[in-house]
């Protein structure tokens, strides 16, 4: 029996979502089709927005479905948008030195129109170093704008939304927050974080892969569309709805929504039995951002003397599924951008325990177990050396 | 029970299908990760490209899968190209008149630089204009691009690819293929049809919604990306895999080729009845293309008198779900653009009923009977005017 405590790469389908997926794999018919067929998969796809909708405190017709949130980024991160029929555009493009690739790599801006912020050795943004960027902000060029993270996906670190869209709507910029790590972990509010732009994904919460959104504070100023075609998603995102996973999203906010105080801390509970654990084994163990807001289900942890590939081989063995970070590019164990962004040496390795809804106290116990062999293991090769 | 004639559209998903999909359902992990759920993953998405591959003659490293054929489309039409390391541009983009609007749109390309060629009133594509076009190209602002679909989505008409890829390999440019309604109703080939790229969907030939690939003859051109993030897919297209779509995409993929030839002969065998039928019920009704290579299962007709939007309501109402012919857009029922580059009126409205794996003769039967009673509805309408 295998424990899987990866989460934040991607959750294994909620029971509901299952459920209502298998119902939807018998829907025929062409959402844009004016034939029953169609018009029956239509109403389901407009229920899956007032889901996605009410997770966020948004208005329903500003959810915009897209394939996931990497390209809901690429979208949204663009140049040349548009305020009504008139052209707008967007100058610069200035991201938190922890946001996740498919943010970093600036969507459809040049490299050299997009600068990273830095973020403090406590793992947030830097806002007095967003103050100053946005200071010398070239205004002739077109707006500013920041993408800012909600969640962190490495270390599970809170960042300061409302306060960096303060300081970026004081500069008449635009603000893009991914909330894919925060949503179903904490409540999500478009309006009180002053996010003009929220980016989400089905998959981190318990639904299919395949669909994400872009949701908008406002309706007024919007990017031009990544995908051309058929004029679909009001001609925002063009392409044939992906039915069933969009139903299956909708399940999952629902589900998100309705579960998450009581959920949070049930998480949290197993977490704090965790963390305890792994400290009494090994108290060298190095817990990143313990002292700071976190979400519930995140543990980004050093073992020194572990290296992250090492170190996740050897879960694997022991039977549990971890990761050494963002599972974002085939494969690849890379250095942790994140720890480098916090003043930390990322040669170190970390390793990432994530929890989610079917996590229960006996997996907490297996992992305890797996961490205990293998500092245990390290403790005697270091000894040995 | 309804008589879903309407599988241009979308094809309702195979038993194979489905039961892949549902099975998917439960693998955990993402394709990304190295730990194990992470690696059987992986592995069903890499047996999938294998049987993309297989049914179009490409080479497995050449599939690159997207959300769809429409973001396909949106990713090779270019004037941004790569070959290796060098930029390479592409300074024009021709499209046939009768091209899917995922194609006519023109991907990244300005409006400006897309130009139409025509189609002969028979529905092909007219050679002579397509070499009058590539003669008078200015090669200065970069290679030419012409796309052009195998298999017209309204009317079902073959389009002379490998004669156009000759004409355009003359003049040194490149071809992309839409050929997401070919496949599964004519042999496809790659290499013998001469196309540079190949474009696929999923769900038109019974697998999910939400996925679909790009697909190329060689490795060395390729588009820059259009969406940026994780790496995956080898750079070409970042975002997490959309497992359980791929896995059915494959499943799909290999049904269409294992049943090509018997399927079709019953499919077109089918329509003969339904085509002669509506002969014989009215005489004056215009089957469009009926005297060209068409593919098996689609039949574009217009009865004289019956507008687009009445006929289509008057067979919902009857039990048959048919189409005014592309699903594209939102519910919109708009001229044909095809029956206006074949140089027919398209006032005079025409209904496209198309067939597919799971339509029996009952369904042919039920078809038929309504279309006699929306015929003699007309002629009684037409005697009582």
């Amino acid at each position: 029996m295998r424990t899987y405590l990866d989460w934040n790469a991607t959750a294994p389908l909620l029971p509901a979502v299952r459920d209502a997926l298998v119902r939807a794999l018998d829907l025929p018919g062409n959402p844009s089709s004016v034939h029953r067929e169609g018009r029956m998969v239509r109403a389901e796809i407009e229920a899956a927005r007032r889901d996605v909708a009410a997770l966020v405190g948004a208005e329903v017709a500003h959810v915009i479905f897209t394939s996931g949130a990497t390209e809901a980024a690429n979208l949204v991160l663009s140049p040349a948008f548009k305020m009504g029929r008139a052209a707008l555009s967007v100058g610069h493009l200035y991201v938190s030195a922890i946001e996740h690739p498919a943010i970093r790599e600036g969507g459809r801006f040049d490299k050299a129109d997009v600068s990273e912020i830095a973020v403090t050795s406590e793992g947030t943004l830097d806002l007095a170093a967003l103050e100053q960027a946005l200071a010398s902000h070239d205004a002739a060029r077109g707006l500013p704008m920041l993408a800012l993270m909600l969640v962190n996906n490495e270390t599970g670190i809170i960042q300061p939304v409302e306060d960096a869209a303060r300081v970026v709507h004081a500069a008449g910029g635009l603000l893009v927050v991914d909330a894919v790590q925060a949503v179903g972990r904490i409540a999500v509010d478009v309006q009180t974080l002053g996010a003009d732009f929220l980016i989400l994904s089905s998959h981190k919460i318990g639904g299919p892969k395949g669909v994400g959104a872009l949701i908008s504070r406002g309706e007024v100023m919007m990017p031009k569309p990544l995908i051309h075609g058929g004029g679909q998603e009001k001609g925002h995102r063009s392409g044939t709805e992906n039915t069933s996973a969009i139903i299956g999203f909708g399940v999952a906010a629902s589900e998100a929504l309705g579960r998450l105080d009581g959920e949070a801390m049930r998480i949290a509970g197993l977490r704090a039995v965790l963390e305890d654990a792994m400290q009494t084994v090994a108290p060298d163990v190095i817990i990143h951002g313990k002292d700071v807001s976190r979400v519930c289900n995140t543990t980004f942890f050093t073992l020194p003397g572990l290296k992250s590939e090492t170190g996740q081989i050897a879960f694997d063995i022991e039977g549990v599924a971890l990761s050494a970070g963002s599972a974002c590019s085939s494969g690849k164990v890379g250095e942790s951008h994140v720890l480098t962004a916090m003043g930390q040496d990322p040669k170190l390795g970390a390793l990432r325990i994530s929890l989610g809804a079917a996590t229960q106290r006996a997996d907490i116990d297996k992992a305890i177990a797996a961490f205990a062999t293998i500092a245990g293991r390290r403790k005697r090769a270091v000894q040995a050396a």
